[in-house]
């Protein structure tokens, strides 16, 4: 199937949920947690502030199963693990990181349109 | 509070939950139903296709209180309404575009790699 077959408009086309995947808020603040470089879980926990720790681990398997993120171990004592984003990874984050601004830059705006509409 | 100080990585910043509204499935497919211009509901429903009466009318209602989309009815008989992208919403189009275009440029990739994954 060439890209130009899969649009997320209809149904049962594969690319929808993987839209779904790619947006959502998890997703989005592990991929931007690890543009610095490779991180430790730990330090993934710390930069997104009030993820539990099962939607983190969840997160990091899908980001690792769609080829996103890879997860290493290093064989030390203890051992420990990185996760690092994938060419892929980067390549979703440079369509991402626009998103993420647009929400910050937006904020005042879309906080009066909602007073301004909570108020009619 | 200014643009710099909202950060979607702070657990109860309002910028993750607009972050969240706008990376939502049916945000996203809802505001590129309408760039070519105004909309009548059921013109978006059919180019949306699957969702449900609810969800487009909750959808909707969202991003007309965010500002991203308006709402005029035509007093004719029978009346009619049109949906319509603002500036803002236009905006925010110009960021999805980009995100919905990725899922679809690279699902084969990501499937391949689902595929490899289940297979370990």
């Amino acid at each position: 199937m060439s890209a130009l077959e899969y649009t997320p408009y209809v149904a049962d086309c594969p690319s929808r949920q993987l839209l779904d995947r790619i947006g959502d808020r998890w997703s989005v603040l592990t991929i931007g947690s690890l543009v610095d470089g490779p991180q430790r879980y730990s330090a993934i926990a710390a930069r997104v502030q009030g993820v539990s720790q099962k939607m983190l681990t969840q997160t990091l398997r899908a980001l690792e199963r769609d080829g996103l993120v890879t997860r290493t171990v290093y064989p030390e004592i203890p051992p420990h693990v990185e996760y690092e984003l994938t060419e892929r990874g980067r390549s979703l984050r440079t369509v991402l990181e626009p998103l993420e601004r647009w929400a910050t830059e937006h904020m005042d705006d879309v906080q009066a349109s909602r007073d301004q509409y909570d108020a009619r």
